[in-house]
């Protein structure tokens, strides 16, 4: 197809205290007394008031998520495989937590019903089969996973995602209250996300009206939020999440480009993750992004964040090659970003320097 | 529900000229031989090289649509009775035209499934049973009818939608090109419905961040085309696309305010279409909306449009009465423009003195 064709969220609920219709919102949803399983990010382990908050029903069951490393096909197995084992069916799959839980949220749901290892269908449109009822609820904002028709994972040959229209949450609420206790380091790289991915669609090669609306609306929110804003409020974490949801629908149309390519790289030596990686990388584009890099510089200091510095130090020439590899293998990124030309401008021995630079 | 769970379309696909996509995209919709019917607006009916580029298939129809007056009840239940005598089942409905093109979809899409006339359902969430498959393709911009849950009738007793989960399209097709020869004026009337809505809806005491954020994206695309642009072509096409999807969204969770409260009260009486009543009653707003009369005053001008004047001149003082009764029912709108008091400030003197200077 030439243009694609979105799949949507099915329905979205957005509030400042939204969380409180959970129950009603999964009731029409529960299929007999096939339980709801609830994947809760490992940070609300020892947060009983929260927890106490999720409305449990006959056999529903809290499983805290370890997101350590980011999501791996074996973690999705086995998550699959024990539900299976416990319960035989379950009636839907609610992911609370960053994009980590949600991909998983996403995956598990997916092979509940589809046959084999989650590694089977990393590419696009492997999956043949609707997944159960799936839902997202981000507690941080800015990965855009809530509307992506992805959920990207680790696998035994390959980071990638399971593509697909099954892919995408047949629900997700946006109750920006959630996310007011994010730590602010934390905060502001998984919104770097968001910004940096508005910053290097808007200036890509690939775009239309659409992507651009969206990428465009995602971007001024993160600006007022981090650079006009004088503290922290309910106002900021409900623009951060209308940020968040604008700058994952923007992807719909439009690609990211140079951070997101040499991040990759960054993340499969050195196990990276995918927030603060991006803030690593991006710091050093001035040359590619000189407005957006300038913007991002100004957010960094405007909130006293230490962007980590010299990560490549004293790594092997084999070493670089790998991150190297793996960059240059994002193509659509590289051409997105630098035009149908992009490997006459981007070479190895520039990636290499940049790399360095880290 | 203290917050609206918001049902989405589909699949949304975006782009100049996708509609070329629309055989493929209608493919696996097809239910045995039973049609796909194509509601086309009357527009179109002397354009063959349009109609040629509809991908009829074995029993595929195309009726047209005489969109003289709006959609009624009545007449949504001649549609669907003539497609049950012709063809017994339908694989779906597509919706080609305006604003009144595509509720007809949505009305006739949901009656071939539900017993009884189309004015038993009028109201919100009486619709029970999914309808079929149903898509829009507008071919004018500004009504946001492509994202909504409703399809506003003209029933034996009132004006009412029928507002449901079940109404919302299936699939929206949102192709620029369809909209490059409408005619000025009409563009105009159309694309102002979407700005007068953001103007109300952003001023509104009912309002969240999200639908804020698709308020503003959308009045703001408004303002580049029709106050900065030195001429119309394909970038304005586009952007007023994404303009009426996003005023749209917007309504999620906010509401019209004192134009639409009042031009309801001429459509009823005097049968005066939604796009340009509108405008003729948001003319003489300024002291709701200073700023927001003023933009709309600088945009008539830039275009040359002629807003008509003294349409209520000579009405007898029952049929202002008509007016203000109905007008004055529409209390969600008015509660959002004036807040809990409006009573108080909309008296129906004032409300009189504004009818007459229609």
């Amino acid at each position: 197809m030439k243009f694609r064709n979105f799949k949507m969220v099915g329905y979205v609920i957005y509030g400042l205290g939204s969380f409180d219709q959970l129950d009603e919102i999964l009731a029409p949803q529960r299929k007999g007394d096939a339980p709801m399983i609830f994947f809760v990010d490992e940070y609300f382990k020892d947060k009983p008031a929260f927890l106490s908050r999720i409305p449990l029903q006959g056999k529903d069951k809290i499983v805290i998520i370890d997101v350590t490393h980011e999501p791996k096909t074996t973690q999705v197995d086995k998550l699959r495989d024990d539900l299976k084992a416990a319960f035989g069916e379950v009636s839907g799959i609610i992911g609370i937590g960053g994009g980590s839980v949600m991909d998983l949220a996403k995956a598990v749901g997916l092979m509940m019903t589809n046959p084999g290892s989650s590694a089977d269908y990393q590419g696009w449109d492997l999956v043949k089969v609707r997944g159960v009822y799936k839902m997202g609820i981000p507690t941080i904002s800015g990965t855009g996973a809530e509307v992506s028709r992805t959920c990207v994972l680790t696998g035994p040959t390959r980071k990638l995602g399971m593509n697909s229209d099954f892919t995408t949450f047949d629900q997700i609420m946006l109750d920006p209250s959630l996310t007011s206790s994010v730590p602010a380091n934390q905060r502001f790289y998984t919104a770097m996300d968001c910004f940096i991915h508005c910053v290097e669609s808007l200036q890509g090669t690939y775009l239309n009206a659409f992507s651009k609306s969206y990428g465009e609306k995602a971007q001024e929110l993160c600006e007022e939020i981090f650079l006009e804003k004088k503290q922290w409020d309910d106002d900021a974490d409900e623009k951060l999440m209308m940020a968040s949801y604008a700058g994952g629908m923007s992807i719909a149309y439009s690609q990211v480009g140079v951070a997101h390519a040499v991040s990759y790289g960054l993340a499969y030596l050195l196990g990276t993750k995918h927030g603060i990686g991006n803030c690593i990388v991006f710091d050093k584009l001035e040359e590619f992004y000189p407005d957006g890099v300038k913007k991002f510089k100004a957010m960094v200091k405007k909130h006293n964040i230490e962007i980590p510095q010299h990560i490549t130090k004293g790594l092997t020439d084999e070493q670089f090659d790998t991150m190297i590899n793996v960059s240059l293998g994002m193509a659509p990124l590289w051409e997105n970003a630098l035009g149908k030309d992009w490997q006459q401008i981007m070479t190895r021995e520039r990636l290499r320097k940049l790399y360095e630079q880290l």
